[in-house]
């Protein structure tokens, strides 16, 4: 899934300019947003939905004929962007959360208080196909952000699947402690655009085993906590003893091949760690 | 997860019922709520996020300080529960629904024309703790539902995932095409009680090898269609060298040791398979 997000001031324009840049992405993927919504704009007061919240549900989902609302208490925007990615969406389109880290089209905000600005618009600039263009391309541009759902997801979504009998996924997390090091997080650094051509290498290349259906890596970059996901590898194969061998030699291919490197910070200090150790 | 679902005619306490027992659940573990709406109930007419919705948008996600509130576009009842289970929940207790093959209490409606009811309660009866406590206990009893995503959050929420570096899954899918057989479906069955108790057992016994955090696995009964997910299996460990090994024998165990029986539905005819096969 690729990000975007839509800032500036109230009244600046950011509804209509999500409204054409979800019409113009959809041709390319499937299309999920996230709004922001200050105070309590979304309370049901009074509706049997809400009972259900006041009695001690932490998530409640209404479902009508047409459609399925899910309520959850205590969320933010990292969680709304995970539920958008789990549910296959191939871009996000955020409207407000200046404050985030994600990749900002600006409305009329001063850029140098901003951070990942990639376009600025005037306020009062008219959104026509021009500009509508430009931000789907910045948009295409963006890195690819997965979970691991997403990821199986997309196997699942290829037509060979038919021939898969088994999926098998990898998932490396930040181990905390090892023997008596604790480790605070890892900062992973990667080698842009080489670094997912590889990638796509060994997939490419594992996909042509005997059995095969479907190899997709993705990892993570950026400081990764404790217990959080680092990257994910998931295979699909016909049969059960196809998919083993493949899935580790994934694994192993990707810390010697693929150019990302990882600092380690510990209660001993801070260190980079080759790949294989890795 | 644990399902349980309240049906009962208009106006019969259904939502009272399920405050008290999502108050009494909340005791043994984390609760979500589906609640059926008729009409259009949940529109948002002529707010930002409806025009976020009538823009194309698949999904959108709305979140405010304190809430996260989700709209999918056509999901139904199997959606919602996947929602739940996803989110980490441990019961479900779902309002309405009259038709579906949950296990129902019902408030009022003659049982021979609902299935699987589990308690009939008199219409007008008082909901006091007697019954909240039976129908706890039923809850309880009710068989488990599992995600792929669900298991592995409950692997991460193992305490001694500290001292996890890998994780990995298996999941079992019905495969549709084999040589030139075609499957229609999978149809399985097992020994109730004995079956989870050998998982349990299997897992319990590779939770004790060098090296591995937790062990977890979860198959599904009933009718399964092309390219669903039959079971799963999720280990973590400290390091990916000791994560295959297990997570493979796992899964050959359960072929063997576990009385859980299928038979096939292909274009060649219905037949019973034996485990190894599977």
């Amino acid at each position: 899934m690729r990000i975007i997000s839509i800032v500036g001031y109230k009244k600046s324009g950011k509804t209509s300019l999500v409204e054409k840049l979800v019409g113009a992405l959809g041709r390319y993927g499937r299309v999920g947003t996230v709004k922001h919504v200050s105070g309590d704009g979304l309370s049901l007061g009074g509706t049997d939905t809400d009972r259900h919240i006041r009695a001690g549900a932490e998530v409640t989902v209404a479902v009508s004929r047409d459609e399925l609302v899910k309520f959850v208490s205590g969320a933010g925007l990292r969680g709304a962007l995970d539920e958008l990615c789990d549910d296959g969406m191939d871009f996000a389109v955020v409207e407000g959360f200046k404050d985030s880290g994600l990749s900002k089209i600006s409305i009329g905000l001063e850029s140098d208080r901003l951070d990942n600005v990639v376009k600025h618009v005037d306020a009062g600039q008219d959104f026509d196909d021009e500009l509508i263009s430009e931000l789907v391309r910045l948009t295409l541009a963006e890195r690819e952000y997965h979970t691991l759902k997403s990821l199986i997801r997309r196997v699942k979504s290829n037509p060979m699947i038919r021939y898969a009998g088994a999926i098998g996924s990898f998932t490396g997390i930040v181990r905390e402690v090892t023997g008596d090091v604790s480790t605070r997080g890892l900062e992973f650094e990667h080698y842009e655009g080489v670094a997912e051509e590889r990638m796509e290498e060994i997939c490419s290349e594992l996909r042509a085993r005997e059995g095969v259906v479907d190899v997709r890596m993705y990892h993570r970059t950026g400081w990764i906590g404790p217990g959080e996901d680092i990257l994910y590898i998931v295979v699909a194969a016909s049969h059960r003893d196809q998919l083993f061998s493949v899935l580790r030699e994934a694994i192993e291919r990707l810390k010697v091949e693929v150019p990302i490197w990882k600092k380690e910070y510990t209660d001993r200090g801070e260190f980079w760690v080759e790949g294989e150790n890795g």
